[in-house]
């Protein structure tokens, strides 16, 4: 019986994702449910696909990812149902989706067929009424082949992507704060630690920081470092202190790089 | 093998749901545990009474409810296990269950049959001692019949049951904010939206409501709107921004509604 | 299958503890994960090691304790698989398992056969990378005693013990503050009630309590109380209100018992 993952921005204070759950398990009483996070941002779409990134890849294939981050509830965004790298991604059609739409092999279809449904899908709570349960069926062996036509114009974020602004200058953002205030930027590790000669340097804020370390607990007491962070992205760290805290910054932050 | 759900004003930040789980599993090894909430706010009955009311239906039958607000725990209120509707409800007999006692057939009994409960009981955590080992026995097979002699004076409250104060108004209140700050009423929204033949306007503080949204993302910027809410209740509800913080109003908040 | 228990200081913003659950179920695919706590604040082993200490025993025999508190990730420290009491614990070497090592036919290993291990291991994220994969793969079979060397020095924290500072007075401290913000001491109540003749006085800042109370219902309103908490120690505690903020104080406050 596959896992059902649950990515969403619902938060602890509500059951809505303990709802969900006695959705899924009325449809597919053996299916594994697993909690990424329910503590996006209400809304961040562009946080929710950074985190379910980083994430999914961990996940034995098979598994099915529901994402709900879904601020056009009701409108006319469509459910959508994607299969990349032999996992599958349901949600809104409206950029979490992003890092997996350009996989080999990845297709999407619009969630068109209503017996993947609840009976009463309301207009306000989709996670419930149709993500849920088609993420359930679906885990019970219905085809994804007959949950809709096939799709190509999925919605792909474009923001969020760095910006090279000169032969050694690279500009990003700080994609997402961890709870030990660490500043994870979009810029990945490994494409600029490959065009490093001598070394790094990057800008946030008022602050240049060049020290590169490669684990936490070797940064000197109150001072910034650079770390290849487990999640392959640039992160700027303090020893035990948050970084977010101490440089005042937080998502959306711009980070300017130089590479040497 | 059931499902158990779980709500209590536990919070996050103590093990206490966890160990619940342990007791659990120790007695019932294959339990299927789904959290519903734990971030009650604390001792807080009535609101812990209204999120289990829009939970548990989503559940199968034969699903356990085990809810733990408990500002009595150690005092004389009894433990209680509640059938209806199929489902089994599990707790302090304080008032959680009052939206289910009413119910076509609906039964309680008083937990008195101690080969429920933990060997040594403490006066301060019955969560842990009584409720999770009652649960995990019936759970397992154990006869609620056996649990205990049949009670017929469960508490009900009487709180929380919008007025009719005139021909055209009801008076309620805010029953529940949601993360997205969207002020839920106690006031069921197919009931109103019966009577009404022109409209519906709600007063909440200062502001008059009278626009009726269908989905969030048709709310105009800035305005608040009327939302028929996916737990059955009147919202009222920004676009992508909170109510509450807008409009100044918590869980307890009175509300007016005029039915045109 | 046996259970596995998370315990982390990753709160609920970040998929962490997602993520080694993901590790889990593709190594071991029917093992029962069960959340302890994930809010242990920031890098504070000893607080971690009380709460592991209070819950493990509510878990059957057999259990894996994950517990991930690791401020010293990426350095030396030890990897470490403690067995003691027939559950195993697995994290780092950091004085997390001080509540375990001295029991009676504990053992503990170095954790170093990386074939425990996921192929690449980062600097910075071990509950991923060394210790979701040890407790998984010893959950689907892989033998302890062939997961490292024994060592005989596992780290022991020191601190948290009360100390005795006169015939009848002891020195101890706020262990813990639950959600209730109860203040939980490190003296064991089982202990100095024995101890007591005609009863017991703790002093925390300016403050004395010497009513004692068997539940929370029965202390009057806005009055401390001394109570023999569910965990097994000295809480300081008001009727539905929280003693922390009462008392302006809170996790390492020094406190003094007085025993008559």
């Amino acid at each position: 019986m596959p896992i059902i993952t649950l990515l969403t921005d619902f938060g602890a204070r509500d059951p809505y994702a303990g709802i969900m759950k006695g959705v899924i398990l009325s449809i597919a009483p053996r299916a594994r449910i697993v909690d990424l996070c329910h503590e996006v941002e209400p809304f961040q779409v562009g946080q929710a696909r950074f985190l379910l990134q980083q994430s999914w890849p961990y996940f034995p294939k098979g598994s099915i990812h529901l994402c709900v981050v879904d601020p056009g509830v009701g409108s006319a965004r469509r459910p959508l149902l994607v299969q990349a790298a032999g996992h599958l991604f349901i949600g809104p059609d409206n950029g979490l989706f992003t890092g997996v739409l350009h996989l080999k092999g990845a297709r999407s279809r619009h969630l068109t067929n209503s017996k993947l449904f609840l009976k009463n899908v309301s207009r306000t709570f989709h996670g419930r009424d149709i993500f849920a349960p088609a993420a359930a069926h679906i885990a019970a062996g219905f085809a994804p082949a007959k949950a809709g036509p096939l799709v190509h114009d999925a919605l792909r974020l474009t923001s969020g992507a760095p910006l090279r602004t000169g032969r050694r200058f690279f500009q990003g953002e700080v994609a997402h704060v961890d709870r030990f205030g660490n500043l994870i930027t979009n810029l990945d590790s490994r494409e600029y630690l490959a065009l490093a000669e001598k070394g790094l340097l990057l800008r946030v804020g008022l602050v240049a920081v060049d020290r590169l370390a490669a684990s936490y607990s070797e940064v000197p007491p109150d001072q910034p470092a650079l770390i290849a962070g487990s999640s392959g992205f640039l992160e700027v760290v303090f020893n035990q202190a948050s970084a977010a805290k101490a440089l005042g910054a937080g998502v959306g932050a711009p980070v300017e790089l130089e590479v040497w």
